[in-house]
């Protein structure tokens, strides 16, 4: 039997409970209802999946579901805010409930994972692409803005770069086997919510590494008006990238992307704090260089040396 | 020269101000951040439109980008709400800076009329649509629900029905010439806002027309678990459907929608508060029936005959 609209919003996305007290409303009217609690503020963010673009035709559909909210959970740990809320608009060519099983299903193992309610979106016929909105909390003024780094900071990224270009690259060349961790970081990214909210206490900016490591530290130094240097030995590549040659090894880590690892700026003075705070996390924080007044994003090797590195991070045009 | 998505959002959807005091972060960070007043709830709703579903590959891209904003703002007038922040994931074919430049004046001559923020989204690579995501206020507790609506209650609709409906059928049956009113309300309709608004003092239950009046009004009989008896000879027909058979009428009338009127219940005590207000408006609003314990909707003529009408609101699958 064909399912409507309503059915499919009824029978895959409606759960019985809201997970948190603040949601008036969800699913159901016009319109969900929030009450945002006093001495907080709401931090929105959006993100679009769309088949063709961001995953092929054949992707497993709970990789799209769980991906679409992981991304969207990967801008609020870049805010070091809590995630609490989720709508959700999906365009689909036909109603296969199959498909939309696994997808509600990669989706709700996210929701439930992070404790957020969907409550609300939209269910059409078209081309398949999902629309995320997400909405979390911070406490007044505590948002991790991009633009708040100052000459002198240290920089940090969390984790390893590269790992998700390079399996998109294996499954490229037609690599008969890839490395299952490098797959899941691919398709199942873990935003690094835990990271980004204790960075509220220590972190002058912060970004979340989605376009690559060079166009994101971009975006923060133009937004903070200041440049860096970046010791690129000291960037935490993914492994399998020591067997390829270091031009191609650096572009991986760097200008591809769909990391989801953190960039951030902090002060000198917390050093310590970040070393006691990466003790207490299984995901290591790495420092690869400074902040600096002049407004130039600068790469150096071992030697002290400046590279040239071409500017081709992720665009969509 | 091809615009990257980034300049694509500065140079076509981000405005120099804000409108709204309480927006902290709009555009340009991982996210937007917003302070919600004391003593008001958060709204949310969220609507796509996808090529080729929603408009054809030709329709023109003011109207898309009005009509994206417009429905939404719809969501938010038939929850009572103040609409006040918007997002925009928009999804591209092509970098066409003529067609972006005409979405988004569509867009934003909305934004203006009703005061909004456009406040995130993104831009993507794939098949087009618009997914937009409103956010409105509402004074804690005021909000219409569909879910009030009490047996005795009168029932309600704003403005004409059928009125896209009829735009659509003449455009698919090659008419020569279409009334430009008639035109402008399927590709340019306005949201019943302040109407929307005024009724937080006098409905019991509301919803906009989206659907159709029969799928809609359903939505509202259901959710307060009670029934209705409509007299269909009251209903507000566009006054082209006179031409037609009664069958045919009906049909456009109640069973297409896109109409983005509203139908709302209210207790017969209120009905001269809404002839009230019906004078302090340009848009009439027609009483078309009452509100039943048993859960029927009940469709009846001149004679106090009942009529059977196929449920055929607009579905997506």
């Amino acid at each position: 039997m064909s399912l409507s609209e309503f059915d499919i919003i009824k029978r895959y996305f409606t759960k019985p409970h809201h997970k948190n007290p603040s949601v008036i409303t969800g699913i159901g009217d016009d319109a969900a209802i929030l009450k945002v609690p006093d001495g907080f503020q709401l931090v929105i963010s959006a993100d679009t999946l769309v088949s063709g673009t961001h995953f092929t035709e054949s992707a497993d559909p709970y990789d799209i579901g769980y991906k679409a909210l992981a991304v969207n959970i990967s801008d609020m740990a870049a805010m070091g805010a809590r995630p609490l809320y989720v709508t959700m608009s999906i365009t689909l060519e036909k109603n296969d409930a199959d498909w939309l099983d696994a997808l509600s299903s990669g989706f709700f193992c996210m929701a439930e994972k992070y404790s957020l309610d969907l409550i609300g979106g939209d269910v059409t016929r078209g081309p398949v692409s999902i629309c995320v909105q997400i909405m979390g909390l911070v406490p007044d003024g505590q948002a991790l803005m991009r633009s708040g780094a100052k000459a002198g900071d240290d920089i940090y990224v969390t984790g390893t770069l590269g790992m998700s270009a390079f399996a998109l690259y294996a499954k490229n060349q037609g690599y008969d086997v890839i490395d299952e961790a490098c797959l899941n970081r691919l398709n199942r990214p873990e935003p690094r919510l835990d990271i980004g909210l204790a960075l509220r206490n220590f972190s002058t900016a912060c970004i979340d590494i989605s376009d690559g490591l060079q166009a994101d530290l971009s975006h923060i130094l133009s937004a903070s008006k200041v440049g860096a240097i970046i010791d690129i030995f000291k960037i935490p590549m993914y492994e399998e990238l020591s067997e390829m040659t270091t031009e191609q090894a650096i572009n991986l880590a760097i200008n591809v992307g769909d990391d989801y690892e953190l960039c951030f700026t902090s002060p000198e003075c917390h050093k310590d704090d970040l070393r006691l705070m990466a003790e207490n996390t299984p995901v290591k924080l790495t420092k690869i260089g400074k902040v600096i007044s002049n407004q130039d994003l600068i790469w150096q090797d071992k030697d002290g040396e400046f590279i040239e590195i071409a500017r081709n991070g992720y665009k969509h045009f």
